[in-house]
This record gives structure tokens, C-alpha cells and sequence, in this order.
């Protein structure tokens, strides 16, 4: 079923997944993958008995769960790099730490159309996503064993998204990121020495410099971050101090 | 030029570079990508001139530097991510804190022979190039305005290697990387706690299980680690404690 290990020197703790070594892809080289096969996508409508049941959707009154008619649709991961299922317990393992791998991996299935990629969707079609995504990490967080939700959404096979049909991932984890916790820690350490919120300050210098922004209105602000770590990385902040959406 | 700007929540430096942008191969897709040319690599001997001029090599007696002759051979990356020529002047920049591009990117070419991987070498020529990159490690630590010099090979159009001639880089840089800072803050955590070395506690903890070694000779060690982060991650460790090779 696999396990959550802890890097003894680093303090990061690693998936060790069993179940996703068992995807169809893993350890074929990006040529020799077969393309993303639409006659065959277990995310398109009619095809809703090739996924797990389904956790919840947005359908036409009066059809049926795991059938035609929905929206939006939300269904467990077939390859979970977690699950509910196991109990969530930590143990000693020699020198090292380690924890049964309890968290959730859901996927989110935007449309049931193959190829209606998010440029192609309304905004009431993207409303209803957004909701759904909303509504899932709402539901997550009531159960106190999910430290953090991340949600994710890989496009295109360079990004490692092996179905092309488009769709977003929820991950639940029973562990706060190391990366989080270093984020949380910066903006904090921020805040003691300048008594000033640190992504509030970075809006009003990028305003005020104007090089880098992609796009702003009155809710949210876009931009390239000054030590961005790759080309093209974007940042999207909520102009108001607020600490979730 | 390019500088080194650092990401003031997570406090990681990043090298923002113009000279690598200027690479052939950004921004094209992988099979975009020309195969790799033997009959223009500059790597090759014979076309000493299509790199920078020579800071090192080993060769030929009576055989004079940029020519044929020579058994390994340093170059500067003709793509260089930093520059020994900028000088090291830190500045604030609104926010944010910014360095200049001082640093160095050598290329160890390991062979003048094109298919001579490392699998065909001889132990003889493998010690040559080891005992080259240890000859340039110890040079660049003459400079203080060094605080870390990395070692590092690509292998493979998957691995980022844009050349298949066989080459290590060095890169020294004027800070210590944050993942660095890290494990050695992990290093010392542990030993305050323990009183004990933990690359050393690790080493007996992977002899006495024995599930995870794959050779280990007198004075060596390689494992894959318990918390490892991709499949067929590697360590090599020296047995006996020490600060450095």
C-alpha cells in the first residue's frame, strides 16, 4: 500500500507509492508512449464505469450518479499516491520515521467533453469548477488528520499529465510540505522584523515597478516573480490581506 | 550579464542567466530537438578551436594547448550560467536582494573520443578525469569568493545534456545553495541530539539491513536512500568519516 518515509537529515517526507508504479506509463520513455486515446478516455461521458464511483458531481436533475448527465465530475484517483483507507499511524523504523500513507488523491474531471480545454470553457463552466474544487477542500478539511490540500493540474504530457482529457488533482496529506512550512516560516520572520505582511509588500513593489505584471483587476494581481526559477513562472495574489481564498 | 537574485520568502538564490537563453536548443520541443551531430561536436578532438580557449588539459608532451593531443580537457562552458569576469558586488534592489553574476561554469571533457562513454573507459582514463576534476575543485577553492563548488554531469537528451560527448561541469558559485545550508543545518541538528555523525549512523543502518546496498568495496558505500525521492536514486558514501574526499 506504500508509506510516507521522512528524510532523516532534510526532515522531508517522501511518498513511497506501490500503486502508481502500476500506471500504464511508468518507466516508458516519452516517445514510446502510446498517444492519448479519445475513443478510449475513461473521463469522457458514457464512460463513467472505467473510473472509481464517483465522490460527488454536478449533474441534469434526476440522472443518476456514475452515469451521462454531469457537469463536473469528482471520483477518486485509480492510481492514489494515498488513501483513506489505511489507518493514519506513525512508527519508528530503525534510525528513520516513517507514517501509513492515509491521505486522499481525487480527480476532478472539468467537462464531459475530451477536448474542451479551459480556453475553450464559458465562464460559468469554469465557475462550476472552481466551486467544485472549493467545495472539495471544504470537505477535506473537516477531517482533522489532512494537515495540507493541494490542489494541482498537469497539462500536457511534458507536465506528466497521462490523460489529456482535461481535469485538476486533489491531494489531501496527513503532513504539512516542507516547502510550505519554509513558506510560512519566511513570511513570518518577514513579519517580525518589518511588522508588515510580506506578499502585501511584494504587490506594491511590483505596482510600483510595473515591469513584471501580467494582469490585474480589482480582486487579484498576475505577475513574473523577481527570482523566478524557471521562464514563464506566475505568481497570482489576492490584492486583499487575506490568508485563504 | 545575468545576476543572482534571491527569493526573499524562501531565501533561495536563483541564477537569472541571458548568456544560456542564447543556447540552440531553448525552448524547442524534444523531438524539435536536431539530433546530436558527431561531424560538428565541438567536443571532439580536432575542433579545439570551436570552444573557448583551454584553462587545463592533460596531453601529449610537446603538444601545445587548443590542439590535438590531449587526453582530457577544461573549457569554459561557452554558455556560461556565471562569470569570473563580472565582480562580486551585492545590492538591495527595492525589496529584494540581488548579486552580481560572479562565478565560474567549466566543462571537463573527458575524452577526445566522440562514443568513449564511460562504460568503455579504463579505469586508468576514469582516474585521469577524476584526478582533473580534483586538481580544478582545489584551484577554484583558492578563490574566497567562492562559498561552494558543484560537481555535476548530465547524461542523456532526458537528463538536460545538449551535447552526448562525455563532459562533467563544475560550478562554482558566491553562495552556499540553500538545499546545502540545509543538509549541513540536518548534519548538525542530529549530531547536537545524538552526539553522532549521521552519514555514519545511516551506513550502519543500511549494513545491518542489507536490502538497500548495491556494492560497497573498502572504502566506499552506495544505497539507494530510504526516503528516496525518484525511483533508482543513489547514494555513494565514503566509509570512513571525513569532511571531504
Amino acid at each position: 500500500m506504500g508509506e510516507l518515509r521522512k528524510d532523516p537529515i532534510l526532515g522531508r517526507w517522501v511518498i513511497i507509492s506501490t500503486e502508481r508504479s502500476k500506471r500504464p506509463d511508468s518507466f516508458v520513455k516519452e516517445k514510446e508512449k502510446t498517444e492519448d486515446d479519445k475513443d478510449k478516455c475513461p473521463f469522457c461521458e458514457g464512460r463513467e464505469k472505467m473510473t472509481p464511483p464517483e465522490i460527488y458531481s454536478l449533474r441534469v436533475p434526476n440522472t443518476k450518479p456514475d452515469e451521462p448527465g454531469w457537469r463536473v465530475r469528482v471520483v477518486p484517483n485509480k492510481f492514489p499516491a494515498l488513501n483513506t483507507e489505511t489507518e493514519l499511524e506513525k512508527r519508528g523504523y530503525g534510525v528513520h520515521d516513517m507514517m501509513t500513507s492515509f491521505g486522499t488523491h481525487e480527480v476532478i474531471i472539468e467537462t464531459p467533453d475530451h477536448d474542451r480545454d479551459i480556453k475553450d470553457q464559458t465562464i460559468d463552466e469554469i465557475s462550476d469548477v472552481i466551486r467544485v474544487l472549493q467545495y472539495r477542500v471544504e470537505e477535506l478539511q473537516k477531517d482533522e488528520r489532512f494537515r495540507y490540500i493541494l490542489i494541482f493540474k498537469n497539462k500536457g504530457k511534458e507536465a506528466g499529465a497521462s490523460i489529456r482529457h482535461p481535469h485538476y488533482q486533489i491531494i489531501g496529506l496527513p503532513i504539512t510540505p516542507k516547502r510550505v512550512r519554509e513558506e510560512l516560516h519566511g513570511a513570518e520572520v518577514y513579519f517580525k522584523l518589518k511588522e508588515r505582511c510580506i506578499f502585501c509588500d511584494l504587490i506594491e513593489q511590483e505596482k510600483s515597478w510595473g515591469e513584471r505584471i501580467i494582469y490585474e483587476n480589482d480582486g487579484f494581481i498576475s505577475f513574473c516573480p523577481y527570482a523566478s526559477r524557471f521562464p514563464f513562472e506566475v505568481w497570482i495574489l489576492p490584492k486583499d490581506h487575506s490568508i485563504d481564498f
